[in-house]
């Protein structure tokens, strides 16, 4: 290769690609938005770069992608906490909520992006209010999203009646075709504030566009008993007989899941989308998630919203994720590091339908990486890479982040977002939380 | 108060007091080693610092206390993850521990003691070989550390027989006697590998010194089972026996507790040290916190080492042990945030018998203190200081450490340590594991 936009180079490439290979000193060449060459950094010596980055004997990788948030709920941060699930929906979130408005989640989401882009994810999916601002916000930020307007039984403060709800979502599927960054998700909130009619409604547009249906499901042993008593079923076995699942449904959360219901998911190629700190912290249960992954379901990982977990840091949830499932199995060898970060990467990539151009470090596949620091007391020495970014690294120590070809923070500073700025807007929306909404 | 040698100021004073003192817009004034003055910003204008640090509205708060360590594994950090625990210890940990020596010890210590102080921690507590050598190292670092040479009934890499490791443990006592920053425990390893003689002597030596008695005890089930065997008696159950437990007794895991053994915890005023992400990494078990706290045990929190974690981030601890015990006991209000900060601060001075010097800034403690800089995306906004130490905030995010007076690190630099050396020693330590130990 003789030239090339990009050239990150002098680092361990963990590609997670096929063959989980991994270039001890190695390089990755970027044209354009994609990746061009991968190889020994030797290789690309005399390849001329526009922009050279030293990963200084650091990681190279696939960037983070987070299946499941509310971005914008970084507004709501740390509001309420340890309580009882109803008394914090019903007391804190939902008043809090009942406020929003575009501004507010364009500005939430741009500190989502920048807590994001600063702790390694480069894409996520999104369920909210007011999503064409989450798509606005993410284009600002450089941030590659999945977006979808939640949609429920209830009149909702972005679209009002359900009707618009749908007319809301189509717009935002016309608007964002073609996009390179942005695409839509149909998004119905759950099985529980959603009719049968909406749920069936929800798949056939996600059918007819052939795009990802993201839902909440099985979060709760209170929504298993709901469902069960409105409609005799597992809130899977619900959606199954609606003609809801399918390879196309992302089912975040899976907590409260059966033997039956993970058979339903591995018949119709569903995914998962595997949220352990919030699960934690709202004291809703473990996911049966190495069951899930020996059926040969795809699992991948996401934090929830900020008043959930309360950052969205992607190193941090997969080192829950590899922990908690050891302790909850009674057996160390579950959860590998390297499984857990194919759950983050690769197999994140294949929840979304986005596995042939994002995900792993291939030529041809958009350039969407992140560059780690390993010249730290916290990750010296280094023995086993997955292991150290799994177990020992954090989001802190990305030293840079490229999405699409383009890079959008080098060296801990944002390069596409003005960051003082928004951390202002953002705590001006929480005084006003803090004086009316509570 | 006209003078004073730092003034830490412009933060959230949380004092971890008595009454949970919080100053909104907060100082603390130091004099030699000690705190001399704690109130608003305003009262401290017109003092006269030598040095200033300006929290920037930042939170102000005590050192972290990590009640549980072994700080040289840093030399093994991911040497073997994900495996069952007697082919990790056997055919790994205890093969790469053979080849230890005081260099080996000290090195490993000093990265430990920069990645402690990086991540907030200001005293831990220590059970390993060669002790001296980590008495050293926490001295080089300025780092606060109760240290214990490791004793059981085998050969020791360091002293050789027992007999040795009673006298080594007495030259410890005499050596680091009024050290201001070194202090010494007897630490027995556990009673599965303490003949009852041991435990007993250790016991006796504890109490004639007055000093801390550190152990491991009631980690795994399989320690339940060999003890029973041996002894017809629960771990804790035998430690009372043998007349081991007492306020000095510093009970380490206690994962696999029954209602008679916390019974005698309580009775005894055995103090515990948590070790939950330790727990969850070997699938050891999740010990019963909240009901330790609700019988009235005073229980501290700890990393273990670094092959079992596989950092010492106490800020990454305190969130585990907030999200693991509300899953556990499915229910969300269990271990709230400003519990779990007790826990690693006040409580765990307690734990060490450190109570009257450390654990809270108040005015004539010991001026062991951290500053928080929380102008960071992910610290924003914030609702409540609590919630934003344990469920937001991480290592990283500590901006300055004070410990005994001395500032130690400022702007993420360490003050005391050449951090590029001792992370060149370390590496070469751990060529050395990678060649001749697998």
């Amino acid at each position: 290769m003789k030239t090339c936009d990009i050239l990150v180079t002098n680092g361990v490439v963990v590609t997670m690609d096929r063959s989980h290979g991994i270039i001890e000193n190695g390089a990755v060449a970027i044209s354009g938005d994609r990746i061009a060459g991968i190889g020994p950094a030797a290789q690309f010596l005399d390849c001329h770069a526009l922009k050279t980055i030293d990963a200084q004997g650091g990681i190279i990788m696939p960037g983070l992608i987070n299946t499941h948030t509310h971005a914008a709920m970084t507004c709501f941060r740390g509001l309420a906490d340890d309580m009882e699930l109803m008394t914090w929906l019903n007391d804190h979130i939902f008043p809090a909520e009942a406020n929003l408005d575009y501004q507010k989640v364009h500005a939430g989401t741009l500190l989502a992006c920048a807590e994001m882009i600063l702790s390694g994810t480069t894409c996520f999916a999104d369920m909210y209010l007011f999503e064409d601002a989450v798509a606005e916000a993410a284009k600002a930020a450089g941030v590659r999203a999945v977006v979808g307007e939640v949609l429920y039984d209830f009149p909702s403060p972005c679209y009002g009646l359900i009707e618009q709800g749908f007319a809301y979502t189509e717009n935002l599927i016309r608007k964002w075709q073609g996009d390179p960054l942005v695409t839509v998700a149909v998004e119905p909130h759950s099985p529980y504030l959603c009719a049968p009619e909406l749920l069936i409604r929800a798949g056939q547009l996600s059918e007819s566009y052939n795009i990802p249906l993201i839902i909440h499901v099985a979060e709760t042993q209170s929504e298993i008993a709901t469902i069960r008593e409105r409609y005799g079923k597992s809130p899977i076995a619900h959606l199954a007989s609606l003609g809801v699942l399918s390879p196309r449904l992302l089912a975040c959360h899976c907590v409260a899941v059966s033997e039956p219901d993970i058979d339903l998911l591995v018949h119709n190629q569903v995914k998962v989308s595997h949220n352990p700190e919030s699960n934690m912290k709202l004291a809703s249960g473990i996911a049966p998630v190495p069951l899930l992954l020996n059926a040969g379901v795809c699992v991948s990982l996401g934090t929830d919203g900020c008043t959930s977990n309360n950052n969205m840091d992607m190193f941090s949830e997969m080192d829950t994720a590899a922990k908690i499932h050891k302790v909850n199995c009674m057996d160390p060898t579950v959860m590998d590091a390297q499984t857990v970060l194919k759950m983050a990467t690769i197999d994140a990539a294949r929840a979304l339908g986005m596995e042939q151009s994002i995900g792993s470090l291939e030529v041809g596949k958009k350039a969407d990486m992140i560059v780690i620091d390993t010249r730290k007391p916290h990750l010296t020495p280094m023995y086993n890479v997955y292991s150290h970014l799994v177990y020992a690294a954090g989001g802190h120590d990305v030293a840079a982040s490229i999405i699409g070809g383009r890079l959008v923070m080098e060296n801990r500073r944002l390069l596409t977002l003005d960051v003082e700025k928004i951390m202002a807007d953002v705590n001006q929306i929480a005084e006003g939380v803090e004086s009316g909404g509570k």
